[in-house]
């Protein structure tokens, strides 16, 4: 049998619920492959600030990368907002991506049949999405350097960032985007605001340097402005986005929206080798952590990610996607993709229901 | 009777159509208040590429500084889109904001009852929007420098750009924001990313400063990835929002879009002192240029905001609005915002229409 070892970091507000969920699901449909796990559980975010002042200590980064996966809820929190930045529950996620060199973010925006629903779009636009987000997540304006606070020639204060890509960092970007297009429908839209940004002029001609090496993907560009405008005019016709750190934070934020079920969406950061990164693309979510009432399935689906892009094991990957559809299908619901007719459930209660489907 | 001076600035695409509509409403509403115009009709964009060699002729710019307001079509298209950066047809645009230093560029999102259809979003979610973009529009990473292309110090090529506000850009934009948030809602959320970038720890740190100048307005604070989020699931709960460029320049197009009439949509671009840029927020739309298929009501819009923002002609501006009501009360439509029992026209037709209404 085989055996992986797991850093699973629970983190803030209902990160420790929705983890709770996703490792005994992940545990038992990987079971049914054979598969078996060593879970090690590490402090990330406000957690690991009030336990050991960092907000990603030393222990937790090396334990992530001699894993073979990392499983994370969610951090932050109104308790540290006021924190420093090197003190910020968000710097100890950032130090974690760039300390697992994880440079690709996959984002599925998906609009489940049994959910269509719960989106704020009419219907026939928002039935049938499926997009993929593929955001760049170790570079740009969120590492660039020079940054910080200064004064200008005129002694006034400033505040200060750099947006800045160099050759290889678009380039790899760039083919995981091609190869994910690949495995989809073949299109692959890049976005930027080359109308204004140097560092958006090399991103288009570097991402269209390396389309030569895959004739078989369709490739177009579109600025990021109407790129927002499109996502909510007609969000179908988008199959693979491949966009820089900062549009894809905002984009696909506004992608999973879109789906009406934020809830139900995980994502999955991945490096040229080494661990990958697993979460959902929620956040802490502090007003209902710790009342039973958050939706696992974002964080369930994130270990079936793991197990598909992590390990490799799509089998098992698969008998945990099959297992949320099915407890869909039945009817079961949290409260944030409740409707009439359905059977509310809180956040443990689902997670009983996924495993029956497993 | 008061005499004003208007540069008219057609641009490309669509732009002189709508321009021309815009012009003869404005003519006809302002003589109803003993308002008179000389106008002067300058080249910008593509159309001053072709005719002058560059974006924003030397003599678009003097003539536009000398008169009392300036309202723009649209600008740019496929011919000029490989230009180099400094030849782009929105580098003239840029040119234009940044030489007339109108910083405060604000973008009306509002649902016509008349329209509420046009929106992808579900009528209980899209009627009733009525909310404002006020956006910074000469500075941050539109025109931070250091910028451009460069070799690392690993030898990589990149492209660069800097993001970077000083204090008294980001308290001009904030008085502007909160006066907005004064005469509307008294709510006012000023949008950054002061999770991870300097310059939106700065940039609110600054408009909380402001805040205490406006007692009676309420200040929020929101990232912009969940503003992007917020903006479709449910767009009523903003007013009035505040942000910098680049977050604008996106948040102001999916705001728009929500409305599902981007056609319809004006903008004023405002400094200290000096004249205004009023200009439609739709682009050139070179695949519908000179078929008479145009909305010009977006321009018409704009020249109500041109008579209320720019002269301060507020009973002018009311009978151009209420024109536009009324035009769309009696059923006339654009493609664009066409539903069926109601009459299609052209970009001429729908002016005409106005003018009979004014
Ligand atoms: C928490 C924050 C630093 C993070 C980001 O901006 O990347 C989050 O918004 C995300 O998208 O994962
Ligand atoms: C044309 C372009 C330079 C411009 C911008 O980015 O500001 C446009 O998108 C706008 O919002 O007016």
């Amino acid at each position: 049998s085989k055996r992986y070892t797991i850093t699973l970091l629970p983190g803030d507000g209902i990160g420790p619920e929705v983890i709770s969920v996703a490792t005994n699901v992940l545990k038992l449909a990987a079971s049914l492959e054979g598969i078996e796990f060593d879970f090690q559980e590490m402090p990330v975010g406000g957690a690991a600030l009030d336990s050991t002042g960092l907000p990603l200590p030393a222990e937790t980064l090396s334990a992530a990368k001699q894993s073979d996966a990392v499983l994370l809820g969610a951090i932050g929190g109104y308790k540290w907002d006021k924190n420093e930045k090197h003190l910020k529950p968000e710097t100890g996620l950032l130090q974690l991506r760039a300390g697992l060199q994880v440079f690709a973010n996959l984002r599925p925006a998906t609009v489940l049949p049994q959910l269509v629903d719960a989106s704020t779009l009419k219907k026939e636009v928002a039935e049938g999405v499926d997009l993929m987000v593929v955001r760049e997540l170790t570079g740009g304006i969120y590492f660039g350097k020079p940054r910080g606070f200064s004064v200008n020639e005129n002694g006034q204060e400033i505040g200060f960032n750099t947006e800045v890509y160099a050759t290889h960092e678009i380039d790899r970007i760039a083919r995981v985007a091609f190869e994910t297009a690949r495995k989809r429908s073949g299109k692959l839209c890049s976005v930027d605001k080359a109308n204004v940004l140097e560092a958006s002029i090399f991103w288009r001609k570097r991402v269209t340097a390396i389309a030569s090496e895959y004739p078989d993907v369709e490739l177009s560009h579109m600025y990021v402005d109407n790129a927002a405008m499109q996502l909510v005019r007609d969000p179908k016709q988008f199959d693979t986005i491949v966009t820089n750190n900062i549009f894809g934070d905002i984009l696909s934020d506004e992608a999973s929206m879109i789906t009406g079920s934020i809830g139900m969406l995980p994502s999955a950061s991945l490096g040229e080798s080494g661990p990958g990164l697993f979460e959902p693309i929620h956040g802490s979510a502090p007003d209902i952590a710790g009342q039973d009432k958050a939706n696992p399935l974002a964080t369930v689906l994130s270990a079936a990610m793991l197990l598909k892009y992590g390990l490799g094991e799509e089998n098992a990957a698969k008998r945990i996607e099959a297992a949320v559809l099915d407890t869909l299908s039945r009817g079961y619901r949290t409260g944030d993709i409740y409707s009439a007719g359905n059977k509310l459930v809180g956040c443990k209660e689902m997670g009983e229901e996924v495993l029956k489907s497993v």
